[in-house]
């Protein structure tokens, strides 16, 4: 586990990106985190560093990014699996009100082991005690935008805590992580507050994450409410800007989908999620990808989709997509590209393919298990995207360190670790929550 | 891999059934594929034979059964990922033309092992060269109904051809594998042959598989012809029988859902196909719980689904279903005991729970995965259903054999052997096909 060291990466394959063709015996040099050379062979000059040999019949594709998630709600995960997404959010709040740093920190630390585990270098993460999952996923070594995730804001204490929290985060994130902010139900929330958060959020930089028209009864009480679709709302209280990302935008109208548009507003999709806790609606994905907005792939809280895992994720995109619009025109690559590129862009980095240049991000994937057969040049992104599992990801590299390696007895002991802590926190928030 | 040894199972964990709690530290004694004994400590009297003992943090759980596939129409797994159900069989029956037997006898075997590795004991597989896939799957020691699958019925040759394969799969396929018949696109085929068909399959006691109303274009046929909805059109000419097996019935009416109960016909049901190939319609699967019928889960195709894997397959049911109903009430037990005693039943084997008298279909799954914390009494079936991948499968035992074995090396050569025959074969289709 090379620290600043340089790194050479020897592969039989490699997909530089996802629109990209698959590529033999590659060698892939990177120094201080950035990829400086990718070809058939290395020139001179190079300095001696760690060396990673790819097992044979393996491939480096571009890491994925969790576009939405709360790692925290890890400790959640199996309990109240069959509630909507009201009842749910409930449920788990009473649990929440018991919960404890120590707790969220081994979720998240655990979270991001089996985010790594299916090839995925960062993820956008909110949750309470948002320093404690900062610390978390810093110990592993993953990206991140980190912050807290506002339940509440008629009296704006929550909110303060959070750009409290951003500024820490900050400041002590490191060089891989950043500051989020993100808001719950937001058509539900007194538009006052709303509108002073977006302004704080952007005065200070801030990325601010929305959760908006998730349910049909959002979309009612919007309009009932204030006369506008919630989107529009947002819109109108200046709270749709660049930094801003919308979360699960099931119910979504068409001429909402241009003021995010003409806005630069992004867009973060949870399939897995939104299918799981019945919120009904539809992400309208092909006009989201006309309009030319930013979108992201993300897994949601592993509490709703059970999962970190985007290699799954991306398969769970395109059968909902496809289910949705009654034809086929979403493919593997496309969900390739939106949970590389797609949610790379979304999260400030400049990942999402392995070219000279860009940050080295990369995972590998073996291509030896029998649902990769038969297999030939044409064959393997799809092979990737509807079959990989996490078993079948060799390692994965963040920042040009390779973090992540199947089996290894670092990886196994964190896990054992956190594994322990996690079962004793569920033992304290009063075992079984089913 | 004992042959007709006795067979002692010690495991730290057991899921007798579906609609079952968990239960630590049981032993299950198998004598002649069936179960004699399951409880906390043996008693005297059982023979000395093969005894495995459960990992640490391992489960035993019923085995599954994919009441639905094409195991040779593995072959053309990541072909044409991005056609519509109508443009895609096209597609395929051109390479279908080139198809030899030695390629079924590989793909089929290699299906049935990867079947294996997501806990499934048996499939109805039906295809080409079914006398081919019959032996592959009897190699394997897997459970199966197999037969032809019949496309074009104009003049009946095809049909006899799969009669004459259903008599040679009885005579040839041993105790685990029976014969079956299947016709594709019910509705769009003369129905005077078909009755031919229900009437011989009828008379012969093998089961009739029938893949029909999986697609508006269908129903619209149907009744423009015939007057009569698909499955009205089956039941007037009487091939609705307790031995048909209805397939993928995504445009189902109500009314027909009442004839296929009064009718004591089957329904098997392949989430991820209909999906993928964006056949759009709802498969009913409140209703058809409601009324009692008989329903098991496949994959379809690999093909189509691009997977054998009944895991997999448990999830995207419940993700589907709970989106298209815009409710939560299909859950993981559900989803465990469709593939299950559901699967099981309507292949009619006598499993689907581990119990003395049933036959001993057994899975073996380690939890030591991250994906499975936290992990409480409460939440595992949860975290099997959502979350396990082939990779946690340590053993699938069919009839009381243990005929997987994680990273065993009789598997691992057969795996690599199918291998190298399938990309050979593929070379001989024309090579890449995408």
């Amino acid at each position: 586990m090379g620290g600043r060291e340089p790194l050479l990466l020897r592969c039989p394959l490699i997909l530089p990106c996802s629109g990209c063709e698959v590529v033999r015996d590659v060698v892939v040099y990177i120094e201080d985190g950035v990829i400086e050379y990718v070809g058939s062979e290395l020139k001179n000059g190079y300095r001696r560093g760690v060396v990673i040999e790819c097992p044979k019949r393996s491939i480096a594709i571009p890491c994925l990014y969790n576009a939405h998630t709360h790692t925290g709600m890890l400790l959640f995960r199996g309990s109240y699996d069959d509630e909507d997404l009201e009842s749910w959010s409930r449920k788990i709040s009473v649990l929440e009100k018991r919960l404890q740093p120590w707790m969220v920190y081994h979720a998240s630390r655990l979270a991001a082991l089996e985010a790594l585990s299916s090839s995925t270098c960062g993820l956008v993460d909110t949750y309470l005690y948002p320093r404690e999952s900062m610390k978390a996923l810093r110990d592993v070594g993953v990206r991140a935008l980190v912050g807290r995730l506002i339940t509440g804001i008629d009296d704006l204490q929550e909110a303060r805590r959070a750009f409290d929290d951003a500024k820490a985060i900050r400041g002590e994130g490191g060089g891989l992580i950043g500051a989020v902010i993100d808001v719950r139900e937001a058509a539900l929330l007194p538009p006052e507050t709303l509108k002073v958060i977006a302004e704080q959020a952007l005065e200070l930089g801030v990325p601010l994450q929305i959760h908006v028209s998730q349910t049909r009864r959002e979309v009612y009480v919007a309009k009932k409410r204030h006369g506008r679709f919630p989107i529009e709302l947002l819109e109108s209280i200046g709270a749709l800007t660049p930094l801003t990302i919308l979360v699960n935008t099931g119910w979504v109208a068409s001429w909402e989908l241009n003021l995010v548009s003409r806005k630069g507003a992004r867009l973060a999709f949870c399939p897995t999620t939104t299918m799981k806790l019945a919120t009904g609606g539809h992400f309208p994905l092909k006009e989201v990808l006309e309009a030319g907005i930013n979108v992201g792939l993300g897994t949601g809280s592993p509490a709703a989709s059970n999962s970190l895992n985007m290699l799954r994720e991306m398969r769970v995109m395109i059968l909902l997509q496809r289910f949705s619009y009654w034809d086929t025109r979403i493919g593997a690559r496309d969900a390739l590209k939106i949970a590389t590129e797609g949610s790379a862009r979304l999260m400030g980095v400049r990942a999402g393919a392995i070219e000279e240049g860009r940050a080295a991000d990369i995972a590998v994937v073996s291509l030896k298990n029998p649902w990769f057969t038969p297999l030939t040049a044409n064959n393997i992104i799809s092979h990737i995207v509807y079959n990989a599992t996490p078993g079948d990801v060799e390692y994965t590299i963040v920042n040009g360190r390779p973090v992540y390696a199947k089996n290894s007895e670092h990886i196994q002991r964190l896990l054992e670790e956190s594994r322990e802590k996690l079962e004793e926190a569920i033992e304290a928030l009063g075992g079984a929550v089913s």
